[in-house]
């Protein structure tokens, strides 16, 4: 097995979950990250913890999901009875066909999603970590060659947390107190929003591994101005282009997308939360050297910042703010590399990516 | 696909376990039988019910129990808690290496299966059903070629239950009523035992798939006598060969095998009921026409029987009966092709392979 399989499986259990003995752990992968898988279970297993191992099958999803009335699809309880008993959740993603559920209705896609909120509060409640493995699909998705692409990977997730954590408190530091931010990106974003009373997380590698960015959540009502989300968006199997938001109240007036705007409305329509932003973040991992069409690493790029329609996470919405409130949580990025710049309280901290207290920066 | 995968996957959710539109389902298989675990899904959300998909694998399973140390090996709670919410559970066996857990220490094996009993208990309380999947490495196992041996297990499920069923149902009217057994198989098998009072049970494909066999328990302290197992024995990834039992008042009192003699001993040290017998069974399925080192197949065919050291099924003992428990079940097979009897209440029932009501049987 290759060394770096089982330093991945090591900072998954110790930095990013920090399995103890008598924990019940869930671990969560495709087939094709079986390597990854046991090397978990051996880390887990020498921790003194109690695995359960989860399928992650996209071909048997679909197979599920093409078979089953809308109707008839319900909230798997026995599902979040299992993660009810666990202490850490350890999810391995992994591509085996990026596109296999690609012929899925967007609707049953969505009430399926819904179905199964109530098991994501119960997940999120838990110790957890999501992750990649990186396959021979994965690495086509990303356009390079296996080994590039491996390299790339663990390159990104076997490094030095601590470090990374010490960088990006500095951003936490600006945004944390903050009140307004204004985010403008050549012609096609401008957009306001308050983040006044919220927190600022520093993610340094634990729920999601690699992590790389800060992210807050906007007050709700807040946004206001246009989005073009101009990087890669892949989601459900199919990639959408061009998503352009427009924002009113902090809602959804308008929007358009040059492929699969359908599948975008659809996913706008799944709950009111899903027509508002529940996240702000700012890619600061430079690790991550280019885009891969998957946002666990897309959104930790350096010069990005990333807004999610839907679910805001709890921990960082204030005691006195409202939370929004969705099944879904899409991620969406801005490329910010050129013309472009992010104010806080009307002084500019990031202009052409480069952040006010890195090198390069231009007054 | 293979259409006969998706007859194997209605056959599990119709015939075996009923699968109703609301049912929580459980589907386990190993990554070697992703086909037949896409059927189920396809199979499960056609009938409204809704699937948790758990992975079956034999390497992450070494990786843990290599790691664990034995006094941290505790019962999965919350698999036991994904069981308790569940209705039926579907579970698919099949090989990528036979021998994967062959070097796991026997006594680490045994503290594990402990430890999973209460988790045993809930499954068996449920609608169940344990299959086969036929992959290369299970066919290499039993000595054929992989399309040989898809040809050998479809032929085996895919059949007409209603008139295995019937055919059964004559040994049961024979052996329900009945006291005294008594089995003997050359100079090497010679073993009495009473089923006084316990029922024989007619299993036709649904908790095992393949069915094929009657089954009872015996009183727990009746048994008498010796009994050499002649046919292949696979546990824990090894091959137990001549196994060799000395029963007095039920038990075990000597021991001994030509091969992992160790394993047999760790197995019958493992509680006080793995030294006791838990079933008697009578195989009757005459499509399964060879041994191919796999029990599920092997303790079906027709002129064997069978005995397993451990638990005995709830639903085989009589009422004002003991019910012998244990954390293993374990079946070992006798051959009764040549020179060999069953003689129930001092008729012979079975001669040389052939029972009373067929052709070919001699007075």
């Amino acid at each position: 097995m290759d060394p770096r399989i089982r330093e991945h499986a090591e900072i998954i259990v110790d930095h990013s979950t920090d399995v103890q003995q008598g924990d019940n752990v869930v671990i969560s992968a495709p087939s094709v990250a079986e390597d990854l898988a046991v090397a978990l279970h051996e880390a887990v297993g020498d921790r003194g913890a109690t695995p359960v191992y989860l399928a992650s099958d996209s071909r048997a999803g679909r197979a599920y999901l093409k078979a089953i009335d809308d109707e008839d699809i319900e909230t798997p309880t026995h599902l979040q009875a299992l993660y009810e008993e666990s202490d850490a959740l350890l999810r391995v993603r992994s591509e085996t066909n990026a596109t296999e559920q690609g012929d899925v209705d967007p609707e049953t896609q969505s009430t399926y999603t819904k179905a199964r909120r109530p098991v994501q509060e119960v997940a999120l409640s838990k110790r957890w970590c999501l992750t990649q493995f990186p396959s021979p699909a994965s690495a086509q998705l990303a356009g390079m060659s296996t080994e590039g692409y491996e390299n790339f990977v663990w390159d990104a997730i076997n490094k030095d947390w601590d470090a990374q954590r010490e960088h990006q408190a500095r951003m936490v530091d600006i945004l944390d107190p903050a009140d307004e931010i204004h985010i403008k990106s050549g012609d096609t974003t401008d957009v306001r929003m308050s983040v006044d009373g919220m927190h600022t997380i520093n993610d340094y590698g634990e729920n999601n591994l690699p992590g790389g960015e800060v992210f807050t959540a906007p007050v709700v009502d807040s946004v206001e101005g246009e989005v073009l989300f101009d990087k890669p968006l892949y989601h459900q199997g199919r990639e959408i282009t061009g998503a352009h938001l427009v924002f009113e109240d902090g809602e959804v007036v308008e929007h358009s997308a040059d492929q699969h705007e359908d599948l975008l409305t659809e996913v706008l329509n799944t709950d009111d939360g899903a027509s508002r932003l529940g996240e702000l973040g700012i890619g600061m991992n430079r690790d991550i050297d280019r885009f891969t069409y998957n946002m666990l690493f897309d959104e930790k790029m350096g010069d990005t910042v990333h807004m999610a329609i839907g679910r805001a996470y709890d921990d960082t919405v204030g005691e006195d703010r409202e939370a929004n409130q969705s099944a879904v949580h899409l991620d969406m990025i801005v490329d910010m590399s050129e013309d472009s710049f992010i104010e806080v309280d009307g002084e500019v901290v990031q202009r052409d990516g480069r952040f006010r207290f890195e090198d390069g920066f231009e007054e």
